[in-house]
């Protein structure tokens, strides 16, 4: 269901309805707007570019939800992409949230259904924080930075995740191993694109001049700048880590198969020598001289022993054993 | 066969010909022309480089199907090269498309023959869009629009590719599956190719200050200068994932080999041993006090049966059954 | 415990004291005071912030350990944020530190308890080197200094563990190798993201303009970006180091599965056929001439002696043996 | 034999001589003279260094045929350094040519003997292409076309070479593959160093703003360095094609061994119990009944048949044959 | 042993002495001297500081000798750091060189004792070259040059390394070749360490402004920057070499380890069934009708010969043999 808060310094109120009219009613005249829409449907989107001027391009961006992250400065307004990221379960759940930001009226367009806003808008109303006291680009950034955050919870699952990889990696033998990494791989390709572009997103807004960005704003986009930079990196580490778990694995697999072909050898090496002796014994020649000796049999007895103890000290010295 | 269309607000006409004077003759004199040549003879292209004063290095740019693409700036017209890709069956198919574009004509070479620019055509014909109310440069975005779109297209399908090598690569054993890989390398550096050169010939528009690019087309080549780079990092991403594929191959067959020579060290290491022993019994010494016993035979069995079982129970602590 | 230093170019005092409002006390009126900080709690944080007038993001920063080192400058103030590395035994420690630097006062935050910066504390208050004649900013230099030098420290530590990895490499075959290559290559990714953007912090201070870093200054902070930079290098290079290492036993583990397989090839191989041969002459058939050939015995033995010396020239000129 | 060309729209003449003195004075003194040097010798070089006030280190870079490609702009001359490559049979042969540009004067000086440049001298004498109404450094600019199209050349060569290497890698196992590839990375190698720094080159002669170089050369100089980027691109794609031939080498390799191992396993496991049954029934036990019953003989061979069936069904449920 | 030598247009002398105060007494004071400081000791240095007014930064950075190669501008002097690089046999020594360039003085400080610049020495007092003629910059430049020459010497060294270990790369199979391939690794990127910071260097030097460094220097400083970029760029070059050498040895294991395989397989393939039909004949079983009949043994030994032929026409069409 679409929303519409309206605050400013000395009061808030919010007001849920699915038809537009309806919330533009609530609109805020004095302070600032919030309007929050979900699960995009153009018509509602028109309308709205209708009555705050917005240009057909950015409609155009705000339906088609494979949008790259980007900021786009228009005379009237401020156009943000941002992708948001959800753990749903074990799964991640990838969202294109679109913010116009005009001077009185913040308008947030969620692709999905879904309350990605919810602890934003209780401190509106409970007057926690600053927003209240702030202009709209306050709260455009406290948006982003919400988005933000979500993005290093998401990493450090990505994290637990790459741990019980290498956990893994000496072990696993089956071929789930590398279909998991190649997700894990997937997923970060993911953030690296919702996270790199937010780089230059924010490095526009900090130098745009615009008069929608106000000097008070400045320190706080620093700080989501380089918060935004440490998520990259971050994402840069997991995939080089990544990469040492599969060094790890595939060092694993030739360690293993290694240790079979020396259990082999050594069994095969020993005995086969063996084996060939007492086949000679078998043989059913009528001159062999060895058989009807008393001491035939034992002696056999012996050089074999002699064999096997020569064979696992060559072993030894080579360490296999 | 080439085709000319001449369109303003009020109204569009086409017209196709293979010979040049007869398309020129239906020359729009007020609004705008836009001329299709169709499979490059240098005749025809030789015949327009007179008429609309193009530079000989143009022309030679125009005829030559290996250039890179790239955008000029002339004094009369703005040069530009793309590369279109599309699909035929499963095979890709490239093709050159110049564009020259003057105030009042837009003309397109296209190396083979073909409808690149057939949705277009109908847009203008039928008033779909805005391109009948706009200036030159707009038709010149929207043919570059439709060049990029395709790019996309070709991008999907080259990662539905890589999703099928992903469940070959634990399955496949024959050479076919790293000649496909490198199919798809070889695609995605074609695309690469395509798709990088044309971030810096957009950021030369937009930059140009050339009266023929005009201001209201800004926010169009930033739209599209996102797409590109929305595209030339989805070809990064999929060399990344192809290099996985990669790796999942290499590890699968580490892991089969690794199966093999578990089930053969199993079979040989118990019946080795085994083997042996029956082999002792079957020597031909006169003097084996053990086969004349009633007890030898099955108590050889007995001895058999004890390796056998500890054989097994060495295997299962090591946990390769 | 916390603890204030106070010093002029004549004279220097420590008093240490759980109590903000103790340690502020003894701050020097005419010269300059150093607070330190240990183990951050917020109050004391804020109660610094309010007496030194501190952006409330500066305060947050301070009391999130997850920063980027970083260098931002404010109206009254510059702020520093820097990761300190220890040794522990064999496991590092890392720690954030934060300086807030004013005309008169230089506050450190350490994250944990520990005595970072016990040596610049005793020449200060021996009055060693040209600390107590210099202004506020060439204290912060010497703390980020000995930061920067504990940084060497360790890459040396890590020098020595890849040394000993090298050794192992060509040996080793448990699966602790490889773990331990990942938690080098862990602590070098680490490491990196401690010393990279120190570089950028310098360059900024160095680049300013505030009043606050006198020109004086800038000789040493142009040397502690020199060494900056030889660190990040040496990281780099560690890691390509470690490449090398992880090639090595990838190497030495195929060419050890090399040579077992060479052993088992070769006692198979002259052992399988003349095991054949003693077979045969095992058999029960009534019609076998060989068998009661007086020569039958001893010509077997002699074939059987030419397939082995066959073999072993076969195996020399393969070089196998 | 050394040459000089003198030309201007008008006329053209050619003179070769090995005496410098006798080129000198077939000097164009109204239009531009071409004066050709091969086979360096160090008086030659110098005696034309006095009469064109060529600066000593300009000599040393001509005489020293190790330069990296370069453009140097001196008060009186343009002094350009390029690498050239020659297919000779299936050899590639390196030289350095060295392009002297002065108002009226192109002097080249040719590392080797041959005849690098005979299209052109035939260009200028039958009055093709526009040379003759040029100025001087539109002939430096079609002799550094000359030089740069051979690369095209060579690409397509080295290209071919991939296809057959791409062959090679799925059968070949001995080891010439890998010199092979060696050689090919090295000519790539080779081919960057020669292409990659003229980039930078032409960008300085663009931009040079010299009288020497000509307002009407600019956009050949642009198209030059089209072409350049295109080759350096190519041998990138080249490199990054070589890297996946090794690859599927290596996974050939694999697959290889990975056959070889089954077909062992499979007989080994399927003939190893079986020898190991008949050993039993041909050991001497006088106590063994079932030698004496009538259906010992077919019932053990009923048993051998159903372990051989067992096996198959194993491998087959295994997908191993 | 320390020495001074000085020199003007008209004459040049040297002294040698390990006490500064009896260099310091040839000072030419009316031409340049080049004072040269063997074996680092901090008295020495500290003396010369204090005459020649060098910075305590200076001073540092000449007696540590773990310097970045950098050079840094002062009021009445340049301050330049560089990396020597000896052959020792076959051994590389590193050296760090500082030079002090002053308008009528340069000082050279080796790390070690050795002469390094005797060439140089040599050039002066036989007025060879032009260093006489020049004012002290072009001194600083001589040496400088030298330092680089000796790059190439070492490089070359490593490219016959390089070459070395391709062709051990196909044979060797003892783990000294990987250690060896470390080695060089090592050297590689020591030398890079050394010669990748002088390109900043000199561009700083070029870009300078300083009345030390004189308008006439600005070529040979341009000729020995493009000198610089060869070497580093050649160091690239033989780190891929490199790279490549290691993938020819991995794939060379892999080949032999196949062939091993192969060697194995075929052996054991064809006498494994045998040895089960020699085994089958060998029972003891009372009721064998086979044993008896006239044409058993030769039509069993017709039977092993069809499945020995059988099999060696499958590795045949398997092309294994």
């Amino acid at each position: 269901m679409n929303s519409i808060i309206g605050y400013d310094p000395v009061g808030a109120w919010e007001y849920a309805s699915d038809t537009l009219e309806e919330l533009l009613e609530h609109h805020n005249p004095a302070g600032i707007s919030w309007i929050n829409i979900n699960a995009l449907d153009s018509d509602t989107v028109n309308a709205l570019a209708v009555k705050y001027h917005i240009h057909p391009l950015t409609v155009e961006d705000i339906l088609d939800t494979n949008q790259r992250p980007k900021t786009e400065e228009f005379d009237d307004y401020f156009f943000i992409v941002l992708k948001a990221i959800h753990r749903e379960n074990e799964e991640f759940d990838y969202e294109q949230i679109s913010i116009v930001l005009t001077e009185d009226t913040v308008i947030t367009f969620q692709q999905k259904t879904g309350d990605n806003f919810g602890g934003i808008r209780k401190r509106i109303l409970n007057n926690a924080g600053k927003i209240r006291r702030a202009s709209s680009d306050y709260l455009a950034y406290v948006l982003m930075d919400a988005v933000v955050d979500d993005y290093f919870t998401v990493l450090d699952l990505v994290s637990d995740r790459i741990e019980m990889m290498e956990d893994r990696a000496s072990d696993d033998t089956d071929d789930t191993f590398m279909t998991d990494i190649q997700d894990i791989k997937l997923t970060l390709l993911h953030l690296r694109r919702c996270i790199w572009p937010l780089r230059e997103s924010l490095t526009k807004m900090i130098h745009s001049g615009s008069p929608l960005i106000h000097d008070e704003l400045s320190p706080f986009l620093h700080d989501l700048h380089d918060n935004v930079i440490q998520a990259a990196e971050t994402v840069d580490s997991h995939r080089e880590l990544l990469t040492g778990v599969i060094e790890m694995n595939l060092s694993a697999i030739s360690n293993r198969t290694n240790k079979v072909m020396k259990v082999l050898t050594i069994i095969s090496t020993i005995f086969i020598p063996l084996t060939f002796i007492v086949g000679v014994y078998g043989m059913n020649f009528t001159n062999m001289p060895e058989l009807s000796s008393p001491y035939g049999y034992p002696l056999t007895w012996g050089a074999m022993a002699l064999i096997a103890i020569g064979m696992l000290f060559f072993f030894k010295r080579r360490r296999w054993i």
